[in-house]
């Protein structure tokens, strides 16, 4: 009879194995999932097919719960398993939809968002050129022969960057822009320039990751048709496009981007002046504050300039944050008063008014919570933080 | 030779077997730990090794990488395999930490927070009693024999409902709490009886998951080497135990708790009283965006009355928010001023107060973003909001 030590040292080896099976067999997946990449690239087929990618989800989730596993936990890996084959992906390249075209130019390509067209373009076959802030004495060199001119440089820059353009471009280029905001882009385009003009906003920060199931906001501005090859790459990229035009975006960024910014800065300012000790709390932090915390971290490790450039630029921006202070004051008012009834009230009339999407939010939430508890908890630790 | 599709049809049944296999390791996986559970269960031994996982995930990053296969990839996966293991212990049951225990009751035991202590000790061998509110008559049978009281009612109520205990226990029983605020339940314990006493928060909602990696502080009341087997029990559940004492740990959850709440809760109002597009804002969303959108939604989806209790009973929450408050109203005058160089100066100042923690949280929100994408991101989708 072996005793406990060697029987648990049995099953730990057999463990083992299964997990060095699972790096072969992950191995062989990557394999055949390029190999399938290079057969749709070279016959010029869509790479990626979201019916197909749902299909195969639900099949596997059937699977699993056939075998008595957790269909939650197939769906979990394989969209993780999936993720990295994008990656895959980029090192076969992506199919041009503009085989002909001439150089792409991209005006402020050496920062983080120019960077990452330059590379995806480049990827896909085109020939890119940088045309950076020093380089407007060879503007007219570097702009010959392009059939897309893009302006990725910051917000408050961008009108008068695309004004240095006239009499640069001729009628047949592309003119697009990643501006962050739409309306004033998008007019000092089309008055600069009397070709193709089409206003983009992608909506995430360039990272390794891609485009790839992100989205790209659209605003058209003329000659749609010509700007189409430029919406197909971007879609061949993965991402998701979305049209709108400038007055709906701009408003839309003002919620999504400018207040929500403002306040996660005036939030850390707040930390700061309390003197909160951020180690103490990150010990007592429950899972939802620890993805807060890091929310707010993560504002403050990037560059001023970035969120000065979003704040300051959104002309609703500060009539929304107005008003969001007098709504606090209100709720303060409230909690002074401690009138509990009010509150609950007022909860509930909010509640009524988010209506499907509070459960949906709810769930989508916990999925995360959990993802931060696996990927940040430890186990059975003790500590003392008290003084 | 193959036509294209006959090449793909093949491919794609390579894959479909490759996750099939996958499948099956997976499940001789879960048998496996299942087993290493059961032998350490009946031996007595700890289940989980917080060196012991480090270690695993330690070799599988390595091997996946000499294998070219992402280590970060290899780390996610085993993890997110892991959680699941944890459903799987709690099939197995706990071992008890006082198996000479008489019974656990739990006051308010039906509650969200009660019924899972009750399913914790009732999966590691204890009796349970649950005294609800319409219980009091009873409440003599129901305490008789107790080794532990715990208190599970809502913040507002607990000092009166541990009041009704005065006489109703004995000495030897342990009188405990898992009130979200510590300063009051505590007093109030030690006031009512003379026996052991403990104070413990759970930093997280009762969900599936149960308690393995969650954190639970505990403040010490009296005659702590008496309440040691809970605090054990409690850690073998796998959760964190961070030890604290009253006026810290309230004035910690000021800022975790009421703040952040009472934020999230005039957040819903503002979108509400502007009347936001819910469902067009979720689709201009970046990741950042649609992971705080659903905080927001998590706090409407839920019962106002455990929000209230949280908010309105901190002692130094009123104080917090309007000093929150005024930060607020100072930033808006900057944003009114235009002053992008008073705002980039602060915004440094904070910085530099982070620290080494802001590229920590930059690191980590990054991590959950692209979960975010991986989970809820479509790819090449084309759609049209505006109206």
């Amino acid at each position: 009879m072996k005793n406990k030590e060697e029987v648990l040292g049995d099953l730990r080896e057999d463990i083992d194995r299964v997990d060095k099976q699972l790096v072969d067999l992950l191995v062989k997946r990557k394999q055949l999932v390029a190999e399938v990449g290079q057969v749709k690239n070279k016959h010029g087929l869509p790479v990626y097919l979201p019916e197909r990618e749902a299909a195969l989800l639900q099949a596997r989730r059937s699977e699993a719960e056939k075998r008595g596993l957790s269909p939650d936990l197939m769906e979990d890996l394989l969209r993780r398993i999936m993720r990295e084959s994008y990656h895959a992906e980029e090192k076969v390249g992506f199919k041009s939809t503009h085989p002909k075209a001439g150089p792409i130019v991209v005006i402020g390509g050496a920062g983080g968002m120019g960077r990452l067209f330059v590379r995806m373009f480049n990827l896909s076959g085109y020939e890119t050129r940088v045309l950076e802030k020093d380089d407007w004495s060879q503007a007219e060199h570097l702009l010959a022969g392009a059939s897309l001119v893009l302006v990725s440089v910051p917000i408050h820059l961008t009108p008068e960057v695309v004004l240095r353009l006239k009499g640069l471009i001729v009628a047949d280029v592309v003119l697009a822009d990643v501006t962050s905001t739409k309306t004033e882009p998008l007019a000092a385009m089309l008055q600069v320039h009397e070709g193709p003009v089409i206003g983009l906003h992608p909506m995430f920060g360039p990272s390794k990751a891609g485009f790839a199931k992100q989205v790209v906001v659209y605003c058209e501005g003329r000659y749609q048709d010509r700007c189409a090859w430029l919406l197909d790459q971007i879609q061949l990229w993965g991402a998701n496009l979305l049209s709108s035009n400038p007055t709906e975006h701009d408003h839309m960024m003002s919620i999504i981007q400018a207040l929500r910014h403002f306040e996660t800065f005036v939030y850390g300012c707040h930390l700061h002046a309390e003197n909160v000790d951020l180690e103490t709390v990150l010990h007592f932090s429950s899972p939802i504050y620890r993805l807060e915390l890091g929310m707010v971290g993560r504002l403050f490790a990037q560059d001023p300039d970035l969120y000065a450039d979003i704040i300051f630029s959104s002309k609703e921006g500060l009539a929304l944050a107005s008003r969001y202070h007098q709504r606090f004051g209100e709720a303060v008012a409230l909690l002074q008063q401690g009138d509990v009834e009010r509150f609950s009230q007022q909860f509930l009339e909010v509640q009524a008014w988010f209506g499907d999407l509070g459960p949906r939010f709810l769930k989508e939430s916990s999925f995360m919570l959990e993802k931060v508890t696996e990927k940040y908890g430890e186990r059975g630790k003790r500590e003392k933080t008290a003084t």
